[in-house]
C-alpha cells in the first residue's frame, strides 16, 4: 500500500510514526513537509519540520521536551548569544546545528532541499520518504495587528504567538514548484492523509504551493484528521492562527476550511475525534464521509490505531 | 607610541602579547592580519589567524594543544561527520563555531571583515585594533607537484604540508583592497613590525594586497623578525613553504627575500636569534640595520622582551 501525508513538525512526525508501525516493510510511507517553518540564522539554513519528522522518526528526538534532539547541548547558541548575534530567543542545539551546518553546507554546493532531505533521510532507516513541498524559499511571514511583518518563528518563538495576527503570507509561493516527487508521490498513492496539524501554518503552505491543490484534486482519496478535539488546540498554537483565516477553532470548522473533493474542496473523508462526536452528524447530512475515532497521539499504539483508522477504506 | 604589527596566527599572537605586555596604555597596537588562511567550510565562513590572535588576546585560547579555544567540545563536528557533510580533517570546536556563526550572519547582513573584526575585538577588553589584511576574499591556494590547486587549509591540515609546493596564489589578489585602516595604520605608526610569522602565507599575502607595500615604503620605521632560529622552523611549517619562492630556510634568506627598503624592500631592520648571530655580519656587510637578540617566544616575559627590542630605534 502506498501512502502519502501532508504533514508539519511535532503532530505530523507522531502521526507518522504511527503509520509506520501499522504498516508493513513492502508498504511506502511518503511525507510531504511543509517548509514555511524554515529560516536563515547567522547564515545557516533551518527546516525545523523536516528535522522534527526526521528525528521522531530516527528515534534520536527529545521526546520530554517535545522537540529537538534526545541528549542535546546549547555550547555553540551560548557562545552566539555572547557574541550578541542570531536571534537570543532561538535556542540552537550543538547537534541539531550539525545537521543545519551539514544541510547548508550541500546548499552551498548547489544541492536542492530535495536532494537534501533524500541525503538526510539516508542517515538513519527511518523507513519513511521526506519531501519538502518546494525547494523554493517561501518562509512564512505573520503580518500582526498594526501591520508589522515578522518572520514565522519570530512571532511564534519569540512571542509564542501572543501578538495578534491578521494575515499569513509566504512571499514568492506564487511561483514555487513542488519538491522532486511531490505531485507523483499525491496522485500515485492509495491513500493522501491530511496529518493532524496546524492547518493555516503547516498543511496550509503546503496546499499553497502551485500544482500541489491539482494534485489532490486528481488524487484516489484523501483522509484529513482533525487537529481540534474537545474544541481545543491539542498541540501547538492552532487558536491563534485560526482567526486570522476566518475559522473557528472547531473540528467542523476546520473540516469546511478545507472542503470536500465533491464541493471543490481537498478531502473525502474527515476524521473527528470521540470528543466532537456531536458535530458529525451535520457533517454527515452535508454529505461528509465524517467518522469519529479517537484522535490522541500520546503513545505509540494510539498513533498507530489513529493511522489503521485513517488508511482504511 | 603607535606600534602596527603584520602577523599571522599563533606566532603573530605571541608576540602581540608580548608587545601588549611591553607597552602602556597610552601607546596604541594595531595588528593587520593575514586572511589568506580564510575558508568557507559548509556555508560558514572560518578566519583562523584573526581568531588565533583574539582569542590568544582574551586569554581564552587553548595553550596547552596550541589552537582553539580552551574548554572546546566537538559536538558539532561530530554530527557533521555522521552527516557525511564538511571536511573530516578539519575539526570546529562547538565554541569556536560560535564565532563562525556570529561572523557568517553579520556578513550575511552586510557587513564587511573589518567591521566584523571591530565587533569581535570589542567583546573582551584586548587592548588591541585587529585589522584584515583585506575585505576581500582572497583564500590562499597552494599548487602542487603534479598541477593539483588545492586550499591551502586542505594542503595544511588534511596533507600536513608533506604535498611538495611549487606555487602559492591568492586568486583575485590583485584587485583587492586593504582592509579599513590598514594603510592609515602603516603609514601613521612609529614603527612597524613583521612578526616572527610564515614569510610566505602569513606576511606574504599581507604584502601582495595592492597599496600595502606602498604603505610599507611610507612608513617611518619598519622592523622585521625573524621565524627561523637556528637555521629551523620553531613554529608551523615554513619550510615546507619556502622553497616553493626559492628560499632557503635561514635567518639571512628570509631577510634578503623582504629586502631593505633602501633598496626598495620593507625593512630597516631586520632582527636574528642569538643562534643565528654568525649571519649577522654578512648582512652588515650588505647595508643591513641587523641585531641579534633572544627569538624564542615560550613564556610572556620572552615575548614582551622581544617586542621591547623590536620597537627600540
Amino acid at each position: 500500500m502506498r501512502v502519502t501525508v501532508l504533514a508539519g513538525g511535532v503532530g505530523g512526525a507522531r502521526f507518522v510514526k504511527g503509520l509506520r508501525g501499522a504498516l508493513g516493510a513492502d508498504d511506502e510511507i511518503t511525507v510531504v513537509v511543509n517548509t514555511g517553518d524554515d529560516l536563515w540564522l547567522s547564515g545557516v539554513r533551518l527546516q525545523p519540520d523536516i528535522d522534527s519528522i526526521l528525528y521522531a522518526l530516527a528515534g534520536v528526538n527529545d521526546t520530554e521536551r517535545g522537540w529537538g534532539r534526545a541528549g542535546e547541548t546549547e555550547r555553540v547558541s551560548a557562545e552566539l548569544q555572547a557574541w550578541g548575534a542570531g536571534w537570543p530567543w532561538f535556542t540552537l542545539g550543538d547537534l541539531d546545528l550539525g545537521t543545519h551546518l551539514a544541510r547548508t553546507g550541500w546548499l552551498r554546493e548547489g544541492l536542492t532541499p530535495s536532494q537534501i532531505a533524500e541525503r538526510l533521510g539516508a542517515r538513519w532507516p527511518i523507513g519513511v520518504r521526506l519531501l519538502p513541498m518546494t525547494d523554493a524559499e517561501v518562509d512564512t511571514h505573520v503580518v500582526v495587528e498594526g501591520g508589522a511583518h515578522l518572520h514565522f518563528q519570530e512571532w511564534w518563538t519569540r512571542h509564542r504567538a501572543s501578538l495578534p495576527a491578521v494575515a499569513f503570507e509566504n512571499p514568492g509561493i506564487g511561483d514555487a514548484a513542488p519538491g522532486a516527487g511531490v505531485v507523483e508521490a499525491i496522485t500515485g498513492a492509495d491513500v493522501v492523509v491530511l496529518a493532524p496539524s496546524n492547518p493555516v501554518v503547516s498543511i496550509g503552505p503546503i496546499l499553497k504551493v502551485p500544482g500541489i491543490l491539482d494534485a489532490l484534486h486528481g488524487a484516489r482519496r484523501v483522509v484529513g484528521i482533525s487537529p481540534i478535539i474537545g474544541g481545543k488546540v491539542v498541540r501547538g498554537m492552532a487558536d491563534a492562527c485560526l482567526p486570522a483565516i476566518g475559522v473557528e477553532t472547531s473540528a467542523d470548522a476546520v473540516a469546511r476550511h478545507y472542503g470536500r473533493r465533491a464541493d471543490g474542496g481537498v478531502l473525502d473523508t474527515w476524521l473527528v475525534a470521540e470528543e466532537d462526536a456531536a458535530l458529525a452528524p451535520a457533517l454527515a447530512a452535508d454529505g461528509w464521509d465524517v467518522r469519529v475515532e479517537p484522535l490522541w497521539l500520546s503513545a505509540p499504539e494510539e498513533s498507530a490505531a489513529l493511522a489503521r483508522a485513517a488508511i482504511t477504506p
